[in-house]
């Protein structure tokens, strides 16, 4: 099938086409180094250094053969959305090309306004562009399990049927979300649903978890193949987070309570559910959802795992729960379903000890590349 | 009470910057001619020149003796913004500052993105000036009913409660709206109640329905203090439409079945509900959501109800049901519920014969303005 990669430098989309080109399909990725830039900006780089699109490509067609077509430039910019889909109309189209850090998106006004607008213009361009280039494309959008946030009752997979005085009506889940970042991603939704509903196009929303890990088949012992891997308070995902403070001898920082409940995924599981999704695509005027992590954790859990498994590896870790910058429930129900992408045939990778083992020798080899004044800035959302 | 109306130069902003100085208020306007300048790019003016601000202003100062400060500029530029907030702090801000019609909002791509753009931006520079320069102050958004869509159960005022496998949460209620520019409404919804939850801001959301009519108290036999009076298929709205079409002898356009049921209020209950929601402010950290509107009738209703009076006049009114251009449920159930405005004191006015046909005496003074080709143009959802 050939697949459009939207943001396809970051820490998700580089992996993620390297995947789908081993699968057969033929791709093509659109990134304008926003990741990059603001993470040069905020002083907060990843780990190790992370070669140019066009050097990853090459390389990539060395080892495996495989091509990886590339446009340079902004999906807000309609020209340039224009010049992509005529050159590669795509069957498919993962939607990753937003600002993606909630810490972020809270940092001061300037950084909230461009979130808003940036993450809205490219997903409207989106839209567009399949009305006019490739009406019959299916979009996978990345969306978040944070669109949700941490109602008193079950998250279902996207929708609800409520009953209410005595009448019935399924509705898109009500969703309430606990950075800006995250309520963008609502508005993508909005957005997404409403033209869905005039336009017959086909979109599946994968409703994600925080992601982990760097390792994938694809770049297995080829380190320069490596996505993007962030440590630091506003890019870094919590586990690889704590997996960086084990190593470098800071205490794992718990958000206060540390009783905050997510669903987590590997990131092969990612590719995964983003590849079986454009395997098995929404019908036309069918937004789908689906919830993607496969288990979940409290933060409390994942310290205590960390520190586990880094002290039987001879670190010795310490928790250090610190108030929470964050304006969030510390301890609350969390019951979501996860049953869509399972039925379609997602094999989960669970967080074992070998796992966070493996993570924790990766990041060992960097050792040296750790800068403790990225790992806490105490941006606060208040 | 020092009041700040965004868009005041609009079809409601206008009548309200009177009504709120009449009733002993301090009030500043703000607006960038957007309304005027989309009318005369897409060639339906209204139906009466309506002076600029500053002359409208030295009107009004002149026969009532109360002051309007205005403030000609984008507030999506924050500069702009910034100017406002430092010369005029305001106590409350009454925000109708948006691209106002749904079927510009479906014109082509560029009057989506120019909407979603406009509406979101000055939403979002409108928080953060109330965050840096008045944070007690009280937002009264314009929402409307369309947020809501046309759902097969009763619409609650902003909220439900859902009782679910036993659990029991209470959500914003559930929107899907019928067209991109109720779309962007959701979004400032969601816009506002993140950051009410996060910085505890005071906000009502007023989820109006279409409004009708022209007179109010301030500009009775005053025509130059008239409201904008749209006529036409994109800026004009239902009630006014039909009022026009039956003076011009033009068939009243009634879209598919014409069994599409909304709310509707007279121009002057809206004044009095934006003026109660600012007397009766939200407390700190609330999102208080009205449903605005005091009968609710179908199109149906609504052609009838014009033709029969038009009729009484001795015009010849007839109906023509039309394919319906939009996308939308033309038969279907609606029981909103709306009790907080009259609980708060609003006492409404009524759709009579008499307001009818006041309305249509007014417009057969301008018929010889009535410029047919402007009443219907087309514009289709697909």
């Amino acid at each position: 099938m050939r697949v459009l990669i939207l943001g396809g430098d970051g820490y998700l989309g580089w992996p993620t086409a390297m995947n789908l080109t081993a699968k057969g399909h033929e791709v093509a990725v659109v990134d304008n180094y926003l990741r990059r830039r603001v993470c040069r900006e905020e002083n907060v780089e990843p780990l190790f250094e992370v070669p140019n699109l066009h050097e990853r490509a090459n390389l990539w067609q060395s080892v495996s053969g495989h091509e990886i077509r590339l446009f340079l430039g902004d999906l807000c910019e309609w020209d340039f959305v224009e010049e992509v889909f005529r050159k590669f109309t795509p069957e498919a189209i993962v939607h990753y090309a937003e600002q993606p850090a909630a810490p972020y998106s809270m940092l001061n006004r300037r950084a909230a306004k461009f979130t808003l607008d940036n993450n809205l213009d490219v997903t409207i361009n989106t839209i567009f562009a399949v009305k006019e280039f490739c009406p019959d494309a299916h979009i996978v959008k990345l969306g978040t399990m944070g669109e949700y946030g941490t109602p008193n009752i079950d998250i279902e997979e996207g929708w609800i049927d409520v009953e209410h005085k005595g009448r019935k009506q399924r509705f898109l889940y009500p969703r309430q979300a606990g950075s800006l970042y995250h309520t963008t991603k609502i508005m993508d939704t909005d957005l997404l649903w409403f033209y869905v509903r005039m336009w017959g196009l086909r979109v599946t929303d994968l409703m994600q978890g925080p992601v982990y890990g760097l390792e994938t088949d694809e770049n297995e012992g080829r380190e320069k193949l490596s996505p993007f891997f962030n440590y630091d308070e506003i890019f870094g995902t919590v586990i690889n987070r704590f997996a960086v403070q084990a190593v470098a001898g800071y205490p794992l920082t718990v958000y206060g309570k540390g009783g905050q409940t997510r669903g987590y995924l590997n990131i092969k599981d990612t590719l995964q559910c983003v590849r079986l999704s454009i395997e098995n695509p929404a019908k036309a005027g069918e937004l789908r959802v689906f919830n993607q992590f496969v288990e979940t954790f409290s933060v409390n859990d994942l310290a205590e795992k960390v520190q586990q498994v880094g002290n039987s590896l001879g670190l010795r870790v310490r928790i250090k729960p610190i108030e929470n910058p964050r304006i969030e429930a510390e301890d609350h129900y969390y019951n979501p379903v996860h049953t869509g992408l399972l039925e379609l045939g997602l094999k989960p990778h669970y967080l074992t000890q070998d796992v966070i083992a493996k993570m924790l020798e990766t990041v060992l080899r960097y050792r040296s590349c750790i800068r403790e004044d990225a790992i806490f800035r105490g941006v606060r959302w208040r």
